[in-house]
């Protein structure tokens, strides 16, 4: 079986945010890796659904659970272009997720800023994959915004 | 037009909270009140739909942003029997509620347990609204869990 990186499933991820930017949606992506494979994909919906829980790791938590049949995500990797604010990683919390990988950091709402633990203790954390590529599809989409 | 209580608004959220219990879930509902009126309904369907994420509250912000068509509940109010988790309060954060009222403190995972600001500036907050109420479903539910 091929060993995909975190590089991999990061630009998968980076797929599903372009899919956000595609729908006027900040472009945020999401994947949900199980045993080196991607069980959910999901990208922000909250303009399109009028619903501010509708972010891409709300979406692909709950899709990575159906289709495990269980609510715990402790064997999964989630892969996110941008640092998860307090209400996804309260989500992640309560998963009980096994590893965090995201891409940007959110400086003004990202889950570190409130200097408090919000993750399982059990989750693990990296940060800065592909990085520059997340931040600017966030650039690109607000630059297009203020047109 | 008859203006209701808290109380009668918290009974109704206890009255979700009971269809929880019923369901072998953790009671905890929720109503959203906008102008006096009821706009949407919830309770906890975590093992029902196998969701870490379908929380009372996260339901009821979905369904009250449905019925009124935008997804900010600034002009709203939560009545929720149970003080909401980091997770809960962050989406209510998101949704910029205007007020929120919950019955008992939830000392183990309530959002105020992380010691931050977690809400919206906008939100009032008002707790122990039926608190005995809510406590007490709380407490048969777990009691009848040890049998």
């Amino acid at each position: 079986m091929q060993l995909f990186s975190n590089d991999y499933f990061m630009n998968e991820a980076l797929k599903e945010a372009q899919k956000a930017f595609n729908k006027d949606e900040v472009p945020i992506g999401a994947v949900v890796v199980c045993q080196n494979q991607i069980i959910a994909r999901a990208h922000n919906l909250t303009e399109t659904l009028n619903d501010v829980t509708a972010h891409a790791e709300m979406q692909a938590i709950t899709a990575a659970a159906w289709h495990l049949g269980g609510k715990y995500l402790d064997q999964c990797k989630l892969f996110v272009t941008v640092e998860p604010c307090p209400m996804c990683a309260g989500a992640l919390y309560w998963a009980q997720l096994g590893a965090l990988y995201y891409g940007a950091p959110d400086e003004k709402r990202g889950y570190t800023t409130l200097g408090v633990k919000m993750l399982h203790p059990k989750t693990k954390v990296e940060s800065g994959i592909l990085q520059n590529e997340s931040v600017q599809l966030i650039k690109d989409f607000f630059a297009q915004k203020r047109k």
